[in-house]
């Protein structure tokens, strides 16, 4: 009898402290800063998977591009505050995927995203597939 | 008989250019940097229509903070690009609007965002009403 | 006979990760997100001795904030690389005081620069003495 | 009889706005950020005398690097300002210059640097000689 299929979710955590850098005279973070969050997480992510972004670029030619996003501020965060961002993996395509990635403070959302990211050839700016090791890493984490 | 109603959309147009500061190792601009185009030109509308932020926080205590957006990228922009921000309103309500903006470069489309900001009152944090002057000038624009 | 006065340094550690934000169309550290990261070893700095700049704005309403620097460029930081912020005091005034920060990969330079900092009274964005426990602090550091 | 030698001086000025992105939780302008208003400065600059660093890079693999600067922070600078950058070429050596560059409001000094840019070979990050047809048109402006 085969084992039930367990949809195990992959989720990456990644703290972030919030530097004047990232703040704007309203004195919260300034709305754009928040996806440089998000993509901290995403590469901190793929580099805990052991890949590389500038090593990707040097060895396959490719880099993950941001094709689409959605995004709700629920909250605004603070000079000094710890964030958590938390990502995980919605839907892995060929060529691209989707993340879920939500920013806490205390266990409350400060901010969520939806994120479609393309591999693309860099050279030629196209669409590639995805490397098979990557994919082979996303999905073993997806639990499918 | 009525004149028919006819819905002009006011558009304002901000050209803006791609400087170092703004791209990234991947020699494109950075996906989070086209939300920086995108606040200035809504900050330079307002200006347009004669309201300072500044001014705003300082008389009537009052900021205007992005609460959702969705965005495409469809083109990548890179250095020494100009660019054109072109933004519509698409909604205004009581302390909302909804933008509609566009980033153009030569006429095709680089990214595209629809915008949900709110009017906040800045010493509580919580959303208030547009003041009424602002209303008018935007109701105006939209031919109302 | 007394103990030869002994002059130690108390130096502060910081790693830092360079990511896409960080870098520019020539594949390198833009030349000011240098300074973000000496920011962000300040403020830990100060942090790891108790004391947060947004609590010191709230109990004391002051803010540092930087006077002069000169800083000197010696080799490019890269996408992925793990930079090293070093930093020292040089010299402890009244209401001032004077930063060398060092960037450091794999035990070479990067980036060198001496900051100066001065303690102001945030309401009258006027200079005011360093708090005394803040000024004992970093006596004590100093070995002095 | 000659002439008298007139050192000419030729000063090349651009107008910031101080947008929302620039500022930080203290209310001015993050430190980091005039090193952006300056580099925009030098671009465009460059760019008025017929040169543009993209193709630059394209078709003499050519950049323009930050080898040293010394800044001086005289006032703060705040949402919604006019800045001014003056710029003006301080030394013009073989494979590098130096630029003196202010920034003014209303005619007072907010900020002053001088920086020295070398020009490298990208693919070799190496200094190498500045081409001749911008030289020229540096040495054109400084009347000598």
């Amino acid at each position: 009898m085969p084992a039930p299929i367990q949809h195990v979710r992959a989720v990456f955590r990644l703290p972030v402290r919030v530097y004047y850098e990232d703040t704007d005279a309203a004195g919260i973070v300034y709305y754009a800063n928040y996806l440089r969050f998000l993509e901290r997480a995403r590469t901190e992510w793929l580099r805990s998977l052991g890949f590389e972004q500038s090593q990707l670029a040097r060895s396959h030619g490719i880099a993950f591009a941001v094709r689409s996003l959605a995004a709700d501020y629920h909250k605004a965060a603070r000079l000094d505050e710890v964030l958590t961002v938390i990502s995980e993996i919605d839907a892995l395509g060929g060529a691209q995927l989707t993340f879920l990635q939500r920013i806490e403070r205390d266990g409350a959302t400060v901010f969520a995203a939806r994120i479609k990211v393309a591999c693309i050839d860099v050279a030629r700016m196209k669409p590639v597939a995805i490397p098979a090791e990557i994919r082979q890493r996303l999905q073993a984490l997806k639990g499918e």
